[in-house]
């Protein structure tokens, strides 16, 4: 951060992705929706070979099935942030908790790398792709 | 932020929310409730229909009675922060472990919503309320 | 924070506090080694008697034996920072998850008292002290 213009970009940056994490987990999905352009590109695949998510839609609808019933909480963390005019990119500290149900949950770290761009002013994300060190899986007992 | 004195400010209320958890975690008591101002209200009912905890003298005793003999990690991210002269709001990503005993804790999940003002120079917490995303409770089992 | 080269400083250390959490939970040993001083001292002591390991090979060593074969996920929040020309002093809250096996692992939760110095215009990690909030072990049952 060079400037005082980067400094503001940077805390922008950084409520943006707090109000990613806040409005995917209270379920506000206007507020979620939001906060990506139109093209984006959502990779989840994690060295799986699933494919990469393309298009908003596309992705909310992929998110949403996931969650819809789920109660979970996104937390970021120190984010690394690079400027670059109206682009930048971050790469997030993660951990999330995804309870589907009182027998079937999910506590996961790992990293979000995103490219975003500033559209009108405001900054929103063009491409998320998730990378995990971890994943703690509570699941039922197979039946006896 | 729109400028070098609210880019401050914004510093500023981040450590004295960093504060807020550390002097809370390590139990320096003096140290937590110079955070508050004197007519603080603590709001923790989370739809439960408990009434707003009023001034700081209430809201200490309320805090230590649930904590005193537990060990405690309560932990904040993501800050959206809104400046409007001497008065800030502010939404915190929160996680809480409370360790009561071996088998008698809780790993949750919320945010803060905060209303902080400057008194003197200095940034004091006005109101809290915490709503939760998700707990999870781990209970003695039963007698059998 | 009094003026922009201070709040440039403080996002400065917050950066390399970042690369200090991704290059050890990803083993980019690298990376992680390059974030200290040639006479870093470590002490994870935290009341154990433990002596502090002096030197950054030392450190390293230790480091790695540690956790070369576990998954880990160090996650820090709301840093303390003060900030006295070539030399700063932050606490952080950290969170650590570390599995090393199916049935061994660790949640923790802590601070990390540290001390850095820039040296050729780049922030490094002078010495380092972990105190413990609390820490969840998963340990194996014992043999029947």
């Amino acid at each position: 951060m060079n400037n005082l213009d980067e400094i503001k970009d940077w805390i922008a940056l950084c409520n943006a992705k707090a109000r990613y994490c806040r409005t995917l987990d209270t379920k506000d999905w206007d507020g979620f929706r939001d906060l990506f352009t139109e093209d984006y590109e959502l990779d989840v695949s994690d060295g799986t070979g699933k494919p990469v998510i393309k298009g908003r839609d596309a992705a909310m609808a992929s998110v949403q099935s996931s969650i819809l019933t789920a109660k979970t909480a996104h937390q970021v963390h120190t984010p690394e942030i690079t400027l670059n005019g109206d682009e930048a990119h971050a790469i997030w500290a993660m951990q999330d908790r995804v309870v589907w149900g009182p027998d079937k949950s999910l506590t996961g770290y790992g990293h979000y790398h995103e490219r975003w761009v500033r559209q009108n002013g405001e900054w929103k994300i063009a491409a998320l792709k998730l990378t995990r060190l971890h994943m703690d899986f509570q699941f039922p007992a197979p039946a006896a």
